[in-house]
């Protein structure tokens, strides 16, 4: 049987709060509310792993939302993300009751420290056997940076460039040892080789780290390292480190462009433009019918409150609209310094579309600035297959609305029909997410040194 | 049927590494060799609630030790501590796979923010559901240090000026959700009542966090608070933070003293002296017989390769040893910048018996400067029953030397033998760790404020 790493990967884009990306969905009555337990996320972990899907996926955000207003009461009253969970330990949750989902989250370079990433996420994927991924993020906004003691957010270039050297400090503790250095012999009471363990001695502009790490390699060499960004800063990132990239995007054509053009950057970096896969986030409501899905998705609209959609619009453009009229138009914002990629993506849209606050706040609050597809499990097959096939992306990070309802109406429903078409497979070829992700096993580095010194 | 609340409490003494606190432990025929996967830990966890053991606890180091010689190559060769997990997520595992056993773990105040491990316990609270414990460290030596960025470790009293701070935010962010915030109306929007979510706003002299904290209480309100210090400093802190101190002590009446001293303490900070916990560390080794019992401690001390002794008591006096004779007078050494506390019982053991370096590293790599009783269960029981019944504790920290060995044989033969005089409970009375501590559930302090000026 052939290999099905071919075929599309589908990541599930999650969030260990009170709500899905859709911050009013904690209302909707096919939405569990025990998401302060175990079992909410567990149960969620099982459909996808019925559904063979490749990993479950947190995202994160380190203060509340509260940019609107300048107060907490309107997202904490409405349940705006009023509740974020430290997601690597929900995620664990997660593993625990898997064995071959991969589980990836997201950790902030600004806030915590690289030693620290680089033992959590080291130790995960041992505990996990190879399953985890760590998303690479600056985090967002000022709010975070007022509960790590700061006044406000750093810049957004000088985030980059501590993200960088983070990355090279974590990557760098995870090949300090070799893949054969425990030798665990009793008799002889050998426990390691220390010339297979080696310190990192990292000296640079934002870090100083020493090591040896404490932390042998696991079943996959290290996590997957994922990103999310699409700045100019952001994309060259992820073309030197990324291994999975979410993308945000509306339209095929910018896509293909976006795919193409990360593929060459990849590859101008001297990695295989195979190593990095190019995920872009859908939105997916599926229903008996097409009438019955648009009805679906107007119900999920409806859920999102004035107010609420207006504090969740200003957090995305950076910009306090409490004090614009809600039908009137979106107005200039400056150059955000949360997540620039994004900002233009939703500014993008007002402008083309000559859109009121409302009309976009609507757009923005269900799906983020992401594609959305409504229909028949065959019409979203149907728009899947169409980005994958033309070159727009390797698979999608699927944003389910409602917990665990949409998310199993995909598994039910959509997962089948595109295994039917050969485009997703039908069991899991692997053990580790790389396997699963068709990603190859980085080798040591001190172990590829001295191989090549052979 | 009486609360068995008023009995002895039991906790275990683990390591998320590749030995227990005995450093060859790894070499012992006893030992399991799988520590870097999540069976090992949970096998221990099923043993611990198969006991009614109120709480398994993993202490931390974040770096390999080095003193000795100066680099990593005899720790990592001999296996003393070479690995170091991430012990919250190793906790995570074990949580798993029980319903009751409470779970404890160390988190370093000096290379951590406190926003960060507050987000972390408490999540981990929710997740198993009221069962955890934070044991507050100040970190131990320069090695932590230069991995975090650091030349060289902290001043002592600096540290724990650090570390009272950082309780300070840890405990505020913990009340800033009332109870009841939480309201979860789907029909009227209401998701939580934004009255009874409160900004911290703390701007101290080495810390600043403003919040609002983004998890709520947890089933037992906020983690139970561990310390494990007998400087002057660390027991100041302790009588007004903690509410589980674990203990060094070879000598009963070095015990009393301490256990009364502390009481006295709790009470002039206000606070009932039942809620802290005082645990001495134990070493015990059962046997069928004495004989066989002295013949297997024996055994153990033998695993203890003489560099690797050397090694782990230069480590605990903070002066390396390699240039001293063996067979020679332990040296004077410096007032040590790592557990004070720690260094005055091993230092004052030395001078009392007038021992030399392989005399002393003997004794202390084996127990770490703890009691050690060996002997029948019979025997362990009326070692525990006399401390406990003299007042000189509220329970043991207990310390198996093999796993799984040592420790199925203390919860096979020595439990039984507690219960039968009525010392140690028969079952898990509560749900959470407070409850089985028989500690209380904190009052929210915004809750308690606004009850009081009713």
């Amino acid at each position: 049987m052939a290999s099905q790493n071919r075929m599309m990967k589908l990541i599930a884009f999650l969030q260990a709060q009170n709500c899905s990306n859709l911050p009013g969905s904690w209302r909707h009555p096919a939405t569990m509310l025990d998401f302060l337990t175990p079992e909410y996320y567990q149960r969620i972990a099982r459909t996808l792993e019925d559904g063979k899907i490749q990993m479950a996926f947190f995202d994160d955000r380190l203060a509340l939302p509260d940019l609107y207003t300048g107060h907490h009461a309107p997202s904490v009253g409405a349940g705006v993300r009023a509740v974020k969970l430290d997601p690597a330990t929900v995620l664990m949750t997660m593993g625990m009751a898997t064995t071959r989902l991969g589980l990836g989250v997201t950790y902030s370079t600004t806030y915590y420290e690289p030693f620290h990433v680089a033992r959590v996420f080291a130790t995960m994927d041992l505990m996990l056997k190879g399953r985890v991924a760590w998303n690479v993020v600056t985090s967002l906004n000022s709010a975070e940076a007022t509960n790590f003691g700061f006044r406000e957010h750093m810049g957004h270039d000088a985030r980059y460039d501590r993200a960088d050297e983070f990355m090279e400090v974590v990557l760098g503790h995870w090949n300090t040892w070799e893949d054969d250095a425990l030798i665990l012999d009793k008799e002889t009471s050998r426990f390691a080789d220390p010339d297979k363990v080696h310190r990192l001695d990292h000296d640079g502009k934002y870090f100083r780290s020493r090591g040896p790490f404490s932390v042998p390699r696991s079943p996959q060499g290290q996590p997957v390292i994922v990103q999310a960004r699409q700045s100019e800063a952001g994309l060259e990132l992820a073309a030197r480190t990324a291994e999975v990239l979410f993308t945000v995007s509306q339209n095929l054509e910018t896509s293909k462009k976006l795919y193409a053009d990360l593929k060459a950057r990849t590859a101008r970096c001297g990695r295989s433009p195979d190593s990095i896969k190019v995920m872009p986030g859908v939105l997916t409501v599926v229903g008996e019918s097409r009438d019955e899905a648009k009805e679906k998705f107007e119900r999920l609209q409806a859920l999102i409150h004035p107010e609420l959609g207006v504090a969740m619009l200003s957090d995305i453009v950076g910009l306090d609209l409490s004090k614009y009229p809600l039908d009137g138009p979106v107005p200039e914002v400056p150059l955000s310094n949360t997540q620039q990629g994004r900002q233009k993506v939703v500014m993008d849209m007002a402008r083309a579309e000559n859109m009121t606050i409302r009309q976009l706040y609507i757009r923005v609050a269900t799906a983020r600035g992401h594609r959305v597809v409504f229909g028949t499990a065959s019409d979203i097959a149907d728009a899947l297959e169409e980005w994958y096939r033309a070159g727009a992306c390797d698979g999608f990070n699927i944003m389910p609305q409602t917990l665990p309802a949409e998310l199993n109406a995909f598994v039910e429903q959509v997962i089948p029909e595109l295994q039917r078409r050969g485009l997703f497979r039908t069991r899991y070829e692997g053990a580790t997410l790389r396997e699963n992700l068709g990603l190859p096993r980085p080798a040591n580095r001190f172990s590829a040194t001295s191989a090549a010194a052979e």
